[in-house]
């Protein structure tokens, strides 16, 4: 349903999700995101509807940071965070090569 | 720049927003959404980039639960709660002249 993958990074972690077929919104109860390392950031990625970003979103929460790849601006946009170096807004650039992954 | 307005409901407050020019990821800090009453849950619907969603569900999370409008759903979408009346992944059902407003 929802394949997960993670890149481990200095200071983040990407998770990355690929759906193989459309997913409902029932579908978020059986979800099973992969844990992570909590004294680090998060970049959510993937091509997905808003409410599975923002499931996420909430989901990763108690990281760092939390922010979502944006192929528009190469990068991911921090959209939460309780660290003073990442603050909502700023965009995390990811290499080119890295990136044709992410989407 | 992002134009807010409200709609309060009995369980909820649709928090809507219009963007009158495309939003870039810097302009998060100079957001400033409205003031929501806390006792009940809330709706977020306009036209927006991922990021600003997931930007504004975090600011809500201190209400009792959050759900994201998807006109394909005909209605919105919780995508975190604190009440077990509503649960991810459940949507709240919105009318249908009400929802041609939202979109």
């Amino acid at each position: 349903m929802v394949e997960f993958s993670t890149i481990e990074c200095k200071e983040y972690t990407v998770v990355h999700f690929k759906l193989d077929e459309p997913i409902n919104p029932e579908d978020l109860a059986k979800l099973n995101p992969p844990k992570v390392n909590c004294t680090k950031g998060i970049i959510i990625s993937g091509r997905g509807p808003i409410w599975l970003y923002c499931y996420l979103v909430h989901y990763y929460h108690m990281t760092k940071f939390v922010a979502t790849y944006d192929p528009r601006f190469g990068g991911a946009v921090v959209v939460e965070s309780h660290i003073p170096s990442f603050k909502p807004g700023d965009i995390i650039e990811i290499g080119e090569t890295e990136s044709m992954d992410l989407i």
